[in-house]
């Protein structure tokens, strides 16, 4: 099949506000310097860089890794040129109100010095505190606006954590909504954008030897796990604030549960995928308070908490829980979500576990995964006869690996999936309102429990293996 | 899993008829060897070796390659040690009926002589047009019944081709079961001995996620392929009477057909298997007279009439013919059976094709290849998301090969097989009556117009590649 041509999405300014921050030096600034490259984004494409300090372009694009990404690691001068040229630095205060208005003052310059109405872009790569502040402080300045003398958009790209619980959450929707309404708004979970993510979609919508068994009655359980061999790598402050069940499940895990267990769309349009994603997510039985204990594991690595300097603190390094859909595909069906940081592995993947055949098997069904990390893959693991006189089965795993099957040139990074998508308006990868509502809604119960007391939180040393619920089944 | 103990089978007198044949030097006396150096047959095992030529042991095993079946081709020299002292010549005339009569006073000296009551394995390695006069001849003489002072089984174990046609066929089914009735008999179709050919059983039975969807609902073609780059390599007298039809349509891969679409038995008993065989052959709706022409195709390569001297020769080289099943699980599926000789590639292979999603998908559905030759295996295509911007599909194929899967030590070769379950009585892999006759009912009219002209006889270069029937959805 050939590739649909990529339509190269109109002229746009990126604003990314936290240009000297981690997120952009490390992802943002090599993924524009991939795109611009590659002639992805359009050559009249301006990256705006706000920082409070003084830096230069120069300076900031001489200590980043521009070309980390790309297969070789080599960089192409005529890439560098580009972003070199592409970016302006712009300093100014995100708490003083009138430099919002100084802000929209140089964007008009650089629209009226290009000759064309662009899209705007602004990425907030700064701490959550910091949204509600800047989203007023362009609403009031009229930068949520599109070009006056023609049509384009203006469009808010903004990181998790999309708030800190439910109640916290519909706050920051109501007040972004004020100035950005959804269809501007781009809320990114970058784990839609790897490509394995978007292939469990495609796997789904075009293996129809899989899509008749996408149900109860041939599946038994599904594992969505995220362990990681790093421990928070001294991001004290940001990791004491949110912890792993609302850094990996709330967010990442639940979103690809909605990808996986979602009734197929009838197309990928971004409405279609949206509607789908949603209702899945409403279907998911909140964890009740009674449920917390029996459904729930949460543990901390032994030396957190002289990491982070707070010798009570009861932040999970660890949390698995295990849910239930309330829906007529799912029901009585456990899906098991775990993450955490210094286990014994690094490995995230998707594991659907199907039905044996009744009673005649050796009691071990086939089993589909999808593997996100480290090789990006799918298997399948099937029931063999061994070869010999006995008839003896043994289990063997068909195996499909994205590296092999497919020149890794092609393979954008989830960044630079995350700025074209944006750029050109396609709100498919992006998570709406409603889901982060309806996500923050299925912990909310495990939040308030586990805040309230650190009953239950269990230390493991650094580079154990995974835990499970103490009693996943019990109830 | 375990492997389950294979219970060594009573004590066995096996008489080869044809000694000295090829199949008996490549296969059999290859697989008896190993047979008993590794303990799998009872180590009182007499083989008798039955020839019309004076030939003693000791000069057939010396021009034998008795380890080329085991992995490392080295010899053990206490396997050849067991085989030669476990095997005797006979000298006989087949057609002479009081030889046969010498014979069972050898064999019956041959038990005294062990003190033992023992099974009788009888291998008919000739030429078909031997077979009754042998089974006459064992039969007037008493050589079909069991040992008369304990229990003990007299078995026949006989090669195709069984008959020529249905008539010949139902004829020396009559004239056999005279003498040897079914449970005595052993039709060997060495295709059902194959690990591969098991596999299939062993696959359809312990992975359900495809149990469900085998079916004309998922399914929409069956193709089974068996290709060879070799030409008849001589062997003109054989061939000129059977040709490709006869020689695999109607035997192997009719059988690796009712494998592979039969409905699942309720046990892997040999009777379960039987039966849900026998019902799926007789479901195939035979090729009628109107339909020869568009349904099958038959070519011969060229320099064939040279090769077997005879310039009219319209014996096929080359058969493809196109199936349907008269049951609701295939109603309406095409299935395809082709073979040949002299082609372009060598290769054996079950396809399945299954149904795309309706009308959304790029118009290619998932296909299973069960791989019998050159590398055994499965493969499963599935659609993948190609990496990129553009969403577009590319086949991709998850593989899983029994070379690298398992031990090849424990794989053991087909004739071994063969053996080892006609001395347990296990009749699972053999061919019964009633299958053979349902199968030459199948080809029976395409038996017939072929052997009336030679119309539509395509030649075709040696080295070509397959052909298909020429229009084989026309009616």
């Amino acid at each position: 099949m050939a590739e649909t041509q990529l339509e190269i999405p109109q002229p746009a300014i990126i604003v990314i506000f936290g240009i000297t921050g981690d997120l952009a030096q490390r992802k943002l600034l090599p993924a524009l310097y991939h795109l611009l490259k590659d002639g992805l984004l359009d050559e009249r494409t301006v990256i705006v860089g706000i920082s409070r300090r003084d830096v230069s372009a120069d300076q900031l694009l001489e200590k980043v890794e521009l070309c980390v990404n790309e297969i070789d690691k080599v960089c192409d001068p005529e890439g560098i040129r580009k972003i070199r040229s592409a970016l302006r630095m712009h300093h100014m205060s995100l708490v003083n109100d009138t430099e919002y208005a100084e802000l929209k003052r140089q964007l008009d310059a650089i629209e009226t010095e290009q000759g064309v109405c662009m899209n705007r872009l602004y990425y907030l790569s700064i701490p959550p505190q910091m949204f509600t502040p800047i989203v007023r402080g362009m609403g009031q300045n009229g930068l949520n606006q599109s070009c006056q003398h023609g049509t384009a958009a203006a469009r808010l790209l903004v990181e998790k954590p999309f708030g800190y619980d439910l109640a916290s959450a519909r706050e920051l929707i109501r007040e972004t909504s004020e100035w950005f309404p959804e269809e501007q708004l781009f809320r990114i979970d970058h784990y839609l954008a790897k490509e394995t993510v978007q292939n469990i979609l495609a796997f789904r919508m075009y293996n129809p030897i899989f899509t008749s068994v996408w149900n109860n009655q041939h599946i038994t359980a599904i594992d969505i796990t995220a362990f990681e061999k790093i421990d928070i790598e001294g991001r004290a402050t940001f990791y004491e604030e949110v912890g792993a069940l609302r850094d990996f499940i709330q967010s990442h895990l639940l979103q690809l549960l909605a990808v996986v267990a979602m009734d197929l769309p009838d197309s990928l349009s971004s409405a279609d995928v949206h509607a789908q994603k949603l209702r899945l997510l409403e279907a998911i039985e909140p964890v009740s308070p009674d449920q917390v204990r029996s459904r729930t594991i949460r543990g901390q690595y032994e030396g957190y908490r002289t990491e982070v300097n707070n010798p009570t603190t009861t932040t999970e390094t660890y949390a698995a829980i295990e849910l239930r859909i309330d829906n007529e595909r799912w029901q009585n069906i456990p899906v098991r979500l775990r993450t955490g940081k210094a286990l014994s592995e690094k490995r995230t993947d998707v594991a659907i576990q199907f039905r044996d055949n009744d009673g005649d098997g050796p009691g071990m069904g086939n089993r589909l995964v999808f593997r996100i990390q480290p090789s990006e893959g799918i298997s399948l693991t099937l029931l063999a006869k061994k070869p010999g006189y006995s008839g003896a089965l043994e289990p063997v795993t068909m195996d499909f690996d994205y590296q092999y099957a497919f020149d890794a040139h092609g393979h954008p990074d989830a960044y630079a999936r995350v700025l074209v998508d944006a750029a050109r308006g396609d709100h498919t990868l992006f998570t709406t309102s409603d889901e982060v509502v309806a996500a923050w809604r299925v912990v909310e119960h495990i939040q308030q429990a586990w805040s309230r007391d650190g009953d239950g939180l269990t230390p493991y040393p650094k580079g154990a293996n995974a835990m499970e619920p103490g009693n996943p089944t019990a109830d």
